[in-house]
């Protein structure tokens, strides 16, 4: 499913799955994977760039993707690995004040989470140069200086777990992607920064997928057109 | 775009819409559009059924879908009518004690409104077929009894403001659907019951469509396979 950018229909983002992230928003960890919906409308690829909307806080968050290869609904843990196609390193861009309003309100989280370009995205990634998911580096650098350098191996639900439980609520279908959740140092970005994503092979540091997004200025949103 | 159900990528949902529906859920009225997202993955047509998952109170929210019918962002109200290919009436089933729970805890939406079979539909209604749309009237049934009976005209905001507003966020694509809102009288349904929508003009009292499903159990979510 490399053409999951167009042919996908939904990007499901998992919330607090490194306890060290969910601790450095102030979060508790949670009991069961909390997950959330962006749309498909935001995915950018290179040479696009990430646009930060005028009044916005705009956070990286750097995830592994895990693509879908096939529809299935209520997936055992067993067998979630079948229902995978490959991979993606992705970045789940957040507006943090918007969403930080938002949770305290009990609102939705979708505006803060669902801009256009809020989910940058690398190549697809075949499952064969995945040794192993549990054990891969993430490391995001923005203007050269790391921000982010977790392993998937502090993942509190590994991604049979999150494909299960996803699956028990809403059918995962052929293009639909798992943002996994990011690890700890997530931190703004603004208009002339260069965002640079690494996925690492965690034991021999060989890198797997890469990409290098600007960012841009964008205008407010709803300026009551 | 008929074949939104199957093409479509997003379901943009709006909320709290109809003053004295935001008031029956005790919400404030908002002061710009509130809107969250449903997955394609939860529609259901004719003869299927709705699900209700064990451990759940599900509300139904009788709505007018709105179906865009090609590519836009930052839309001008103006221009709004023009994006439109059609609608659909619709239900926004709303799993409410997952939703209380969410908004009390500032967490996503995502569970409560996105389980397979929350969003029943109708056919695909041509605005050859819609006179005025801020003067329709939506009718829902339980077991024959009519539990929501309100007119498109109480929007708080209207649907130009709706497409121009949302599109400003992420832009809307052939075949997505904007759910403009529910009036007064969601209340809960249970396995056994049917349920039976109409929508017709405010005016003529002529129906324009309507549907009728039965609701059905599911075993709980996230039964730890
Ligand atoms: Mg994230
Ligand atoms: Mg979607
Ligand atoms: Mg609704």
């Amino acid at each position: 499913m490399a053409s999951f950018v167009h042919a996908g229909k939904k990007i499901v983002a998992i919330g607090r799955n490194f306890a060290k992230h969910a601790k450095e928003l102030g979060n508790a960890v949670p009991e069961k994977p909390m997950f959330f919906l962006k749309p498909t409308s935001s995915y950018v690829q290179q040479p696009g760039a990430i646009e930060v909307p005028e009044g916005t806080t705009v956070h990286h968050e750097l995830e592994l993707g895990v693509v879908i290869g096939k529809t299935g609904r209520n997936i055992p843990q067993s067998a979630a690995n079948s229902f995978i196609s490959g991979y993606v390193l992705a970045l789940d861009m957040t507006a943090r004040n918007l969403q930080d309003e938002a949770k305290k309100k009990g609102h939705p989280w979708t505006v803060a989470k669902g801009f256009d370009t809020f989910t940058p995205v690398g190549d697809f990634i075949p499952p064969s140069k995945i040794k192993d998911y549990n054990n891969l580096q993430l490391t995001l650098k923005v203007d050269g200086k790391v921000t982010q350098d977790g392993s998937t191996s502090e993942m509190i639900f590994r991604i049979p777990k999150l494909i299960s439980f996803v699956s028990s609520v809403m059918r995962l279908e052929e293009g639909d992607v798992i943002l996994t959740g990011t690890p700890e140092g997530v931190g703004p970005v603004v208009p002339g920064q260069i965002v640079e994503g690494t996925l690492a092979d965690g034991t021999t540091k060989e890198p797997i997928s890469s990409f290098r997004f600007p960012v841009v200025g964008r205008p407010a949103f709803d300026s009551d057109q």
